[in-house]
């Protein structure tokens, strides 16, 4: 193989030539990933052995008023899918929330957290080290802090299991997404823990954290910020703009999201959130894998005095507005475009992830419902 | 608001007057969204207002020695990231799997489903529906089928809670991803369900199915391909290249994945399968939200005759090689690259995908052992 | 310590000298545990090490009208049990259900599981297993079905993890619990393929049977018999009755079942379906660690026409009428109350465990229900 | 039917005036039933409309050691079951550990748990509640607190899901089990709390509490006792008593446990923790239903300096050592063969149960360990 493929360089040329080196060795050519713009030395905290870049097509929805403790107003969001119809969808929720005043958001919890796992001889060492944590967690703070300008170690809880040995920390990271912070922070905490008290270090990660994998703890105790958004539709707009009716949409929840996700042992029980998850993290340089956790959310829906009340709760909205992919030029100006860029903004994008969220749930569940109304409701004249 | 705003067009001229209208109502100038090169109208099935394109870098790994019944040879792999460091990892998995000889990779399940929720009047014709399901799947693959051209429809599987009445789908559906032909093929044989049954069809999707949630029932029996990958280490390559022994990983994974995962209530249990799979679905045009399904993998490791067996199961690989996200111009490179556009790849695809995740896990494993190994291992005196 | 504690005879004698020892030896009398009737030899294959009985309270539910398939009629339930108040709630259950002209009850789904755990060489022997076991489904019906009178093998569902291999063994078992049966069949057939393929048995139970322990894979595919009840009720029946609505009943069934079990990430959601289980399945001499699997049932409540409508899906409902813990005396004479002692009555027993859980259920939910309109249902003007 | 079927009386003419009636009803003689010795009186608390007793048979298993923070010493401990095998399996577990010196026991965290749940208007009207519980938990305890003697309100922790809003209160109990006393000063603090903040009471149990149900919130954050148990058993007399080595025990448990259970999605991981849990708990008075979340139990094994390392971890442990089953006779005898009737009992009676589920953990492990070592072991070379 040619030699481009060991070259780790990152400037313009090394990418080049990189390139070039593997369309020499797969025979294809890669012009339109040749041709995307985006400078390597951007991108350099971003990605290794890069070759170009692939080009995902962005749209927006909106305008979505959101009424936030720190979103506030009419918002044009940036979504970037290749599936069709999920903008068109989206935009139905956001024009229906719009025009029932606007959706509430609020950020009721925010912590990131790493749950390193230790071997411990036996359980009265895993006790002992217990005791150890709860005596000394300012020494623990103090540790921890020492690495990081914004992150404040909030929590530590221990959990044993014969010779494993966890603690799961909680901080507070500013408004980075804080994956790294928190990693880089547990690990100075847990290498104090075994030095003070014998148990060993066997991953700064023991999947008790649980960062991009689906897991109860995080659905029930939340990681990163656990938002809630939600919104009363009027009989007479949901009816003219999604032609469908509160009962209609009501039941296709109580039928979909609560029996049937539970019959399936869901984590969550949601219509498509992480459609909307995914769509808005690529666009605006969040982590994707993270919509693994976002996707555990939770819809309800009620009629109200004949009105269509209809909420999520997200408990792991995972965002930054700082750092990682945010840096990068298109994933900047998406941020830009709904006021998120830069230090002060990560509740502000949350709220607004659950806004988004909230509309394109609204949109599918009145489409479902329609669908059947038309044909077969009066059937069993229910 | 400007009037772009409201333009629903797909020509560039929409594009651009949509983005400028955007620009104007946001005040935020959107210069590199702009310049991100995409033909709208290449991109009109992907995607509703359009206002340009991100930009994601993208990176290879590889070579990856694959041994696959589908894929077989070596592998310069494309993902898709803005996460640093990912590709650094992987890129050093798959050098240690190919100089172990290459990963064994196939797929031993094959079937995309979708599951229709019903409200009956009670359990009896509940009972009464799904007999005449059982006595008419002939009517129903007629019906089904009528509706595609490679879409074959395998069983209908029925559920019944109280007044909710389910029927989960499995259909072949060739080299597509398959869900908008489950979707169309379920709603017709529902249609007919419905009409002989009086069965009233609330949802097409009952969450059953189910589609970008995590699910026990998806992760148990599968849902897309079920991807099965392993390697076996040898020692000397492994403490060579990760500076790792293989008791120290399979140690590592024992902890983390093994007990970690299940005190964390998790569906799978690996290291970061999402990663992997999130980077390798946005490079070639699958559906990233489905990453949320994928995730869901179980990673193990055991020492054998001193070396590292290492495998992983991913239960739910929903990947097409046409159709969706694979028709556009950069993503259908990514797939030329592994020899996997078009017709007749789709499980050569699912292969390589599970060669990558298998190479991520072993070199995040292997790392985080190695972490411990240096500073702490004879602490304990195990 | 007395020599009594090392005689493991099975007469009455041997169980008072063992009594006897252990009252010197802990010097606690247990006059009570010695006065209970039970011929320690009519109990011989029920325990070891015998010392005495314990009495546990019994009394009875119903008249509880019930038209199954194999139940039909009026019953009167022996339930036993330590906490108070619970027949009291279940017979008001009861006498709701049949003034609202009884219970419907049927059992879907009949199969008793067990799934030995291979170790395998990797995937590629994990696959060749799994083709030799489709390929040879009738030899291991043979060597299964050898070991039984009553059991038949009906199906083998094999699944790949690494070097772990499980096969999913289904058999029909009779009027018998039929774990036992189960194990010993699994056994003889798990012994063939090991012969045959060279995979080694490591554990005739794999923990994918699953027995005794809460799992999805259970909930979703059943276990034992999948048993369904349910029953509209009037809602003057339950105003008069019960103190209460539909609207109330329903409001509560969802907020609690539907989204707290939820939010709680439960397998299954009731109101305490495990009380009855328990009382009824010690009053018969069933295994009341089966409890665990039953407890994974799911209760709805519907306001139907102004009627309440509930319905009960029980999963796992492993009961025998033959064998076990039917043989002692009182147990023998509970079943008989109920017309459910001995041959061809099995399925008879699960559709009342299935009504009597209902009528649990809606007593509960009633009476919380109950509560809350009384004293502040008017409160928030709903 | 029989006058007597109406009979809610409580003495012993009574009792028996019932049971007739429900013999003529059902034309069964009762005999047995009827001669089982219980006063009616003295059970009056624990049962409604009683028609008599049944008899479970008792046996003890023992002597075993435990090195407990409150129990120490070693115990002959009565288990009443009608499942044959159970005690000579549990028996061959504690003779195992006693020769290893005994099992270490002890509890970790101790918290009876009740969870409301609301109806609230919406989401601002949870936070708002959510906001008064934090500032008023003063208040809230006084409310709890001056309906009970012995509890202690210990934390209220809020969760929102749309309108559906849930307080999980977390008490000290004492000695007893609990639930009853959680319950009662749950409903005062809900009152108060509805009171307060316009929040209206649906149900005083909201299943975020969660009892008799398996549910992942449980197994995480522990009810009532979470009590851990290890020992270490020396290679010599595991091969002397069980006829396996501690490499075969701790693969079984890997595969099983481990593998197994996860691919199950099981909550928890052992071999039969809830056999042990539910012959304990019948035969000393402890709710038998709540076996269900003592099931979630995790158990590891592994190899130490080549002998036997195993653990059982407990979550949810939910004994009481005064009230409710506890006050009958035979059950207050078995209560006193171990020491723990009365005050100041309850967890030494939990540390028992963990090493009484260590003891049947280890023999079925072992057991099945042995069974393939002799036929099969060597076949693979492992």
């Amino acid at each position: 193989m040619g030699a481009g493929l060991k070259n780790r360089g990152k400037t313009r040329e090394d990418v080049d030539e990189r390139r070039k080196a593997i369309e020499e060795s797969t025979g294809v050519e890669l012009r339109n990933i040749g041709a995307v713009p985006l400078d390597p030395e951007a991108a350099s905290k971003n990605i290794e052995n890069m070759i170009g870049a692939v080009s995902v097509p962005v749209g927006f929805v909106g305008p979505l008023r959101i009424t936030g403790d720190h979103a506030s107003g009419e918002f044009l969001v940036p979504l970037a899918t290749t599936e069709g119809a999920l903008l068109a969808s989206v935009n139905r929720g956001c024009s229906v929330i719009t025009a029932s005043g606007g959706a509430n958001a609020l950020v009721v919890k925010d912590s990131m957290t790493r749950a390193p796992v230790f071997r411990v001889r036996d359980l009265r060492h895993a006790v002992e080290a217990s005791s150890w944590i709860e005596n000394n967690i300012d020494r623990l703070r103090e540790a921890a802090e020492a690495t990081t300008r914004h992150g404040k170690l909030l929590r530590a809880d221990p959990f044993a299991v014969g010779r494993s040995f966890f603690v799961r920390f909680s901080f507070a990271t500013g408004d980075a997404m804080g994956m790294n912070m928190a990693t880089i922070a547990s690990e100075a905490a847990a290498r104090l823990i075994e030095k003070e008290t014998g148990a060993v270090l066997i991953s700064v990660s023991g999947n008790l954290c649980v960062d991009k994998k689906p897991a109860a703890i995080n659905s029930i105790l939340g990681r990163g910020k656990i938002v809630l958004a939600d919104v009363t539709v009027p009989r007479a707009v949901l009816e003219e703009k999604m032609h469908a009716t509160p009962e209609a949409v009501a039941e296709t929840c109580y039928r979909k999201c609560g029996i049937g996700s539970s019959l399936a042992v869901s984590l969550g029980s949601n219509a498509h959130a992480a459609n909307m998850l995914a769509a808005l993290y690529i666009a605006t340089g969040q982590d994707p894998a993270q919509v693994v956790e976002g996707s555990m959310s939770t819809t309800t829906c009620e009629v109200v005095d004949g009105d269509l009340y209809i909420s999520v709760r997200l408990p792991c909205v995972e965002v930054g507005t700082v750092g990682g992919g945010t840096r990068l030029p298109c994933q900047a100006e998406a941020l830009s475009m709904i006021g998120c860029l830069g230090e002060g903004k990560a509740s502000k994008l949350a709220e607004i992830v659950g806004a988004v969220v909230l509309a394109g749930e609204l949109s599918t569940l009145s489409a479902q419902s329609a669908g059947h109304l038309g044909q077969a409701h009066s059937r069993l004249g229910r």
